[in-house]
C-alpha cells in the first residue's frame, strides 16, 4: 500500500525564491491530504505532479500566513477549473472568515462546496473517522492557537492461512468472524486458536505533523510509537530562549520528542532563514535521536508495512 | 532619467510554475510602484532584485485573485522585516476589508502604517498628484469595478541657455522666472522671448496600465499620446464573443486602443493559458498597430526622453 510524505515547502516566515513556506502532502491509500498551505502552494503542487482533483481534505495548523496564504489562491483555482467535488477544511477558529470575506469581496461564488471545520479543543480529538483511517488533531503549544496533526491507519482485518482453513473444513460463513480474530470450534468440538488460521495483517502506519510548537512533553504520548514524525526546528540550540519566547522549538527539542515517544524516523523542518548550513539542524539533532532526516522541497518520505 | 517598466507577471486566471498572475514594477525616477499583485509575487519581487523597502505605493486594478492574492503575503513579509515606512494602497473598494481581516485572525499588529485608498469613479481622477509626477486612475469596462493607471511625468523646467543669459546680461535672480517661461526684459527696454533664453525641457513621458477590461473606445481619449501602454489582450481574435462576455479583449482590440489613442508604444499582456504560441497575439495586433511588444516575466520596457 501507498503511504508516503512529499515536502512541498518547509521554510519559517517569508518565502523566497529557494525556499517555500510550510506545505506537504500525504499519500494514505491514494488519499492525498493537504497539510498547511503557504503562500505558492498550488504552483509547488502542479510543479510536483500532484492533481488538484486529489485533494479532499486540507489541514491548516495555525492562522499565521507563512502557513495558509496560499489556501484562497488554490481554492480560487478549484473553481476556475469548475471542481464539484466537495472539500474539507481543518484548521483553528478564523479561517472560514478569511476565506469567505474574499470570495465576498471578489464576487465568487464556487463551483463546489467547502466543509470549514474550525477546532477547538485542548486534548487529542478525532476529526476524521473512516473504514481506513483516523485523523487527531493534536493542540501544540504556540503563540495563536495551533492543531498538529495526526493520521493513523487502522489496523486491517487478519488474513486468511488458506491452508489451514482447509484442514480444519472451515465453512466459507464463517471466515469472516475468523478475521476478525475469532477462535474457531469445529464440528467435532475441538476449539481452534484463531492464530493458527490466521496470519497477523501488515502494521497499521502513522504519520504525525507538528508543526509549529514550542517544546511540548505532552507529545511523548500523543504521537508514541508513531513511524513518522515531522517535528519543526525552526532555530538550533544557540537559540533556545528565543526559540521559548517565539513558540517554537530546536532541533534538539524535536529530537527529544522523537526520542520520548520513541517514533520510528523523525523528519526536521520550519528552519529559520538565519541558518545558511542546514546540516547542522542534522547534527544537533541526530546528538539525542538515531534516525532524523532533513525536510527540503521535493523530497518524499515513504514508509512500509 | 529611469523610466521603466519590469513585467513579474502575465498570465491570467490560476498561476502555473511557467507563468505567473499579473505583477508589474514601473520606476519612475527611482520610485517604484508595484502594480497588481498576484500570488507570488513577492517572490517574483525577489527573483528580479527589487527591494521591498523601495516600494511606497501599490496600485491594484481590481479584486479578482489573480490580481492581489500575494498583496497579503507582500504585507506581511514587509512587517517581518520590520518595515516602519507608510505604504499607500489604491484600489477599488473591499480590498481593506480582505487586508484587515486576515491581520486580525493572524493577530497581526503590522509595524508600519497603510494608507488605504479605495476608489470610487467613473471618469479619470487624479490621486497621486506631487513635485514630479501625476497618477490618474481610469474607470476601465470588465466585470467588477476595475481601474487602469495612468502614470505622467510632470514638465520639467526649461533648461537656461547660459550663452545667452550672458549676452543680455539677466540677474541671476531673474532666473526662476525665466525657467518658467516667461519672457525678459532687459534694462534698455528690449524684450527677449524667452526661446532666445532657453531650451527646451526633456518630454515629460507617460504609462498607462490597462487590465482587465474590454474594448473601452474612452481609453482613445483617456490614453491620449502616452508614450507607453499596457492593455491586457486575454484572447485571440477567435475568442471575441468569449472576451466581451467575460470583460476582456483581443490582442486586435487591445491595438485598436493604441493606434486611435496615438501611443507611443503597445505592451500586451494578460494572455490566456488556452493560447500555447504566444507570438500569435503579436501578430494579429500587429496587423491593427505597428509598435507592439509582448510581456514577458523578466522582461524590462525603458522609456526615454
Amino acid at each position: 500500500m501507498s503511504f508516503s510524505l512529499k515536502i512541498l515547502g518547509c521554510s519559517s516566515a517569508t518565502p523566497t525564491t529557494w525556499a517555500f513556506p510550510s506545505a506537504q502532502v500525504l499519500n494514505m491509500e491514494e488519499r492525498f491530504f493537504l497539510i498547511d498551505c503557504g503562500e505558492g502552494t498550488q504552483v509547488q503542487l502542479r510543479k510536483h505532479n500532484i492533481r488538484f482533483s486529489k485533494i479532499n481534505h486540507i489541514f491548516i495548523s495555525h492562522l499565521h500566513g507563512d502557513h495558509f496564504f496560499g489556501l484562497v489562491g488554490l481554492l480560487s483555482s478549484f473553481h476556475l477549473l469548475d471542481r464539484k467535488k466537495d472539500i474539507h477544511i481543518y484548521s483553528p477558529k478564523g479561517l472560514k472568515e478569511a476565506i469567505i470575506t474574499q470570495f465576498r469581496i471578489t464576487n465568487t461564488y464556487l463551483s463546489y462546496y467547502i466543509h470549514f471545520h474550525e477546532l477547538s479543543t485542548s486534548e487529542p480529538q478525532v476529526i476524521v473517522d473512516d473504514k481506513k483511517l483516523v485523523v487527531k488533531a493534536i493542540p501544540l503549544k504556540h503563540r495563536i492557537e495551533t492543531y498538529g496533526y495526526l493520521f493513523q491507519e487502522k489496523l486491517k482485518e487478519r488474513k486468511l492461512n488458506v491452508e489451514q482453513l482447509e484442514k480444519y473444513k472451515v465453512e466459507i460463513c464463517d471466515y469472516r468472524n475468523i478475521k476478525l480474530g475469532k477462535d474457531y470450534l469445529t464440528d467435532s468440538g475441538q476449539l481452534i486458536d484463531n492464530s493458527d488460521l490466521t496470519f497477523d495483517p501488515p502494521k497499521a502506519l502513522s504519520y504525525a505533523y507538528c508543526s509549529d510548537t514550542a517544546f511540548e512533553p505532552k507529545l511523548f504520548e500523543w504521537v508514541k510509537h508513531i513511524d513518522l514524525l515531522y517535528h519543526e526546528s525552526t532555530f538550533l540550540d544557540d537559540k533556545i530562549t528565543l526559540a521559548k519566547k517565539t513558540g517554537h522549538s530546536t532541533a534538539k527539542q524535536a529530537a527529544a520528542v522523537a526520542k520520548n515517544a520513541k517514533v520510528g524516523k523523525l523528519i526536521l523542518g520550519h528552519f529559520s532563514a538565519r541558518y545558511k548550513n542546514r546540516t547542522l539542524f542534522l547534527d544537533e539533532a541526530l546528538e539525542v535521536f538515531d534516525n532524523v532526516e532533513l525536510s527540503e522541497e521535493g523530497r518524499v518520505f515513504s514508509i512500509k508495512n
